[in-house]
């Protein structure tokens, strides 16, 4: 059984999105954080199931910046929890699933992540996170 | 605090899409439903917080192969659950937000439903679909 852990929305500006999703949810969101090494600042609304994610760009070599070129504002990726990352990566690729270099990364809050490509799967980039039990 | 009840996911074809899925997820999904309204056929795949919905278009006239002819596959929305969908609305609209007519509609599985327009929400076209407690 999957569980969503958050879905990763690319904004063009925090000071102008936070407030919308903030009305929105009827809360505020987490404090900012920097991820330097993909050029992205980036807050979370907590939720009871799932939480969302809002990413901007802080430089033109972000990947968020690609996207917002590409497609403009919208929903990034989708990412989903898993207890053994490992497991996962394995039975994704033995279905022909392709799974982005580098493989393992380290995401926010530090977790052990993989992202898995939209082209084998119909369009919706996946991000997998491993939760500590 | 918002739960995210699912995102759903425009796909060219259930019968390519729902393999790679089940895959990934390691679990089949429901029953597929349709909605001859919308000229839609989706399945659920249910998760522990927060389900996958795969949707096919069943028509030309249908929402998604609008959204398919124009984008591809991907993410096509995101249904936050609310306990009391007039009052979210009220909130919405209050902050600005735009809710895509007719307002109230019937959704999968028979809920109250409505839509937010994605010019509104950074992109992101968000359902809200009301929960009964």
């Amino acid at each position: 059984m999957h569980s969503i852990d958050h879905i990763g929305i690319a904004v063009n500006s925090l000071a102008e999105a936070v407030p919308i999703f903030a009305a929105l949810l009827g809360q505020n969101p987490s404090a900012a954080q920097d991820v330097p090494a993909e050029s992205v600042r980036l807050v979370f609304f907590n939720g009871s199931a799932g939480r969302l994610e809002l990413l901007e760009a802080t430089g033109d070599d972000s990947p968020i910046a690609g996207f917002l070129t590409r497609h403009g504002p919208g929903v990034h990726h989708v990412c989903l929890a898993t207890s053994d990352l490992d497991s996962a990566l394995r039975r994704a690729e033995a279905h022909g699933i392709e799974v982005i270099e580098p493989k393992i990364r380290t995401g926010a809050d530090g977790k052990r992540v993989a992202f898995l490509h939209p082209r084998s799967t119909s369009g919706v980039l996946i991000e997998l996170a491993e939760r500590s039990a």
